[in-house]
């Protein structure tokens, strides 16, 4: 790797970087808004730049093509990420990997154009709608309609809470048609900050992913009854309020039943009825996210809660309804690709740590489809999803250097063969019998 | 009291509770909206039926006068209530207080006609904008302004949650104007629902309210730190979710602290930020409210309260900051009214309880610029601000008849010359000192 493609690659990124940039370091840039179109033009800019054609598919993925090979109806490999934010969320996460994906194109592209590298596929930078779900729920919206995990007419309806749908937030920021996504991919790579500290912890500087946690969420609802704040004695209230916080309480303690760090969750989305200064509140709905590599560890918490929940419910005078949803069994990725990620890694004279993601990615949809490559580099402190996000240029540059002959490794068909649909196969038997 | 007129005033009570109807029973009729405009139009009808002239003030509060005396600058009694409701509120909270005030007002202008009365004072029918202060905070703001406690011109400009201001709100609905209310009263009654179940354990119907309980709000701000729910140690959170959780624990429980039904506290109201199903939240915003008798109570309980803050924030790796507002002391009723109140009820042989309201009224806003009355009859199960509130018909007849004797001494000028300015300056200095 030349350096003057490290200084174009961290000139690049420090410059997305400044869309919708926040004044303490993050970025705010939800899906198909201003901002997410603004790094969708730069995105478009920089392939044009070399030549790349670039089209749109139905839900609004991007796919830049780096042709590498003579054949017409050769196989590509796909590599990239998200540019879309949480809420004043980092600027690290998914950004990084689309604009490393879109660097090690160009110095592939080069490296063939050398004649240093022999490829058999060709390359498509893929820039994912939607990835956070944080303006359009669920998550992981744009990968899973292209690996046909989820419904493209479904998913076209979804409403933002403002009542603007996907279809029609994407046509006002011009980036949707009607064809679908690149067919003919013969494997997907991805590079992403870890959000964990596990690496930062270890000293270590890369990552490689064999599997996804098992997760699962549950909408809860907590119905009490609306009275008045002033003249209602206590004795004589039903707070769905009260009963909500035992309840956030409740899923949060639950996680010191278990092994340290061997379960986590959270409560992310509450709604409180109806939320007046001077009334008791009648009704609070959440959302609550149960995540372990376990699954048995996530079955055995939600059943402590269900029958934790139904004791609140009985000592406040409250009812309680707990209902499962987005259940996500575990999904291993390919040990080939583990295995090839771990070579690339020797060739540049760097351990690799095998771990797990807890959060989802774009590689976990993808990974249903193609086989797949999930890389990680260090976040500082394990923090993600905020404006403090870091990683350092040194890490990203190495993450860059690796994602390149992880690449370089797949275009030459190192891959190719590998029996993939069987895993496919397994995610949806397992996912059918958890929805069952 | 004719049975005729019985039968019009729960005709005319029931009619009114079919404005802004819910199918549970209640009424949905927020301040300055449509369901608002079609009460004050009947109201206005009301009064146009008996010729008795309606104006309507600066701050949207309507006035019915009901002119009993020669003298063209004769004072005048106001009797009223409002008829406004909390989100999916009761159909007698307010609502009674303004039909049973203009029937009392119709009995005695007959009762004027006939030669069985000799008033020195006029009588007023007022229906108050905003006690409930659901949509536009802070809630008794019509009589507020009346009673210049609240600043007129501050006031019109509170927005409600859609932006909206107050000005905006009444000038659409066509009640405002620029004048100022009725100026020359002499004194003011109200009769409401208890709001609490000490009439319904005690078995009676008439309550007399001689003071206002202490009431201070918290306005409380929990931040923590933004990050992802799946990715992140459970040990790295800084979730303001958790804290805010807590802090509502502790608000509840604190009551506990104190004899039984001592204090009342709760949470009504709460800002979860960002509030997306994969984020943990950063920052919780939320309003307590503590309401005692005894000031002491109160005061003991905030401060227990703040320390308790502090220890959730150490442990939770928080910050919390709570502020102090809407301070109200308790605020004493004339002992002449009360005792009027009791003569007027053993009139009719039956006995009164004196009480405490824990509830705001208008009442309390105008017992600071008139000597005031303020009357309670029973509400079932003590619930209220909320959809199956319930006050029987027999009890509502007989507090019309209570509060007609009660406006027929008021009438006769059995108040005036109460030392009443007393009161208000003790109020006042009782606020300043507290807010200082």
């Amino acid at each position: 790797m030349h350096d003057e493609m490290t200084e174009l690659f961290l000139e690049n990124f420090h410059e997305v970087a400044t869309i919708g940039a926040t004044p303490a370091g993050g970025v705010h840039r939800q899906a198909a808004t201003v901002e997410d179109k603004q790094t969708r033009d730069w995105f478009a800019a920089f392939a044009a730049e070399r030549d790349w054609p670039v089209t749109v598919d139905h839900i609004g993925n991007m796919f830049a093509l780096v042709k590498l090979v003579q054949d017409p109806s050769a196989e590509a490999i796909l590599v990239g990420s998200h540019l879309d934010s949480q809420p004043y969320g980092g600027r690290f996460d998914g950004a990084y990997g689309v604009i490393a994906g879109l660097h090690a194109a160009a110095a592939l592209q080069r490296a063939v154009q050398a004649g240093e590298i022999i490829p058999t596929h060709d390359l498509i930078v893929v820039n994912w709608f939607n990835e956070e779900g944080g303006r359009f729920a669920p998550s992981l919206m744009g990968s899973a309609v292209y690996a046909q995990k989820m419904d493209l007419y479904e998913m076209l309806q979804v409403q933002d809470p403002q009542g603007v749908s996907v279809r029609e937030a994407l046509e006002a920021i011009g980036y949707r048609t009607d064809q679908s996504g690149p067919a003919n991919v013969a494997g997907y790579a991805e590079i992403h900050i870890e959000q964990g500290r596990i690496l930062e912890r270890e000293g270590l500087q890369y990552g490689v992913v064999d599997s996804s946690w098992y997760t699962q969420k549950l909408d809860i609802e907590i119905l009490g009854e609306q009275s008045h704040t002033g003249a209602t004695a206590m004795a004589d209230r039903r707070d769905a309020l009260v009963g909500a916080s035992h309840v956030v309480l409740a899923v949060e303690q639950i996680t010191r039943e278990f092994p340290d760090e061997a379960l986590v969750s959270s409560v992310g989305q509450v709604t409180v009825e109806p939320n007046s200064p001077i009334v008791v509140n009648s009704r609070v709905h959440m959302v609550a996210d149960l995540r372990a590599n376990d699954p048995q560890i996530v079955k055995d918490a939600r059943a402590t809660l269900l029958s934790r929940f139904q004791e609140i419910a009985s000592q406040q005078g409250l009812e309680i309804v707990a209902k499962d949803f987005d259940i996500r069994p575990n999904l291993y990725f390919p040990i080939e690709g583990v295995e090839l990620a771990e070579k690339a890694a020797a060739d540049l004279g760097a351990p690799v740590r095998r771990m797990q993601t807890m959060a989802g990615h774009d590689s976990v949809s993808m990974n249903t489809t193609a086989p797949s490559v999930m890389l990680f580099i260090p976040s500082k402190d394990g923090v993600s999803h905020c404006e403090r996000e870091f990683t350092s240029d040194e890490d990203m540059i190495a993450g860059l250097q690796w994602l390149t002959q992880v690449l370089r490794r797949m275009v030459e068909g190192e891959l190719d063969g590998v029996e993939y649909p069987g895993n496919a196969r397994q995610y949806e038997a397992a996912l059918a019998q958890e929805m069952a």
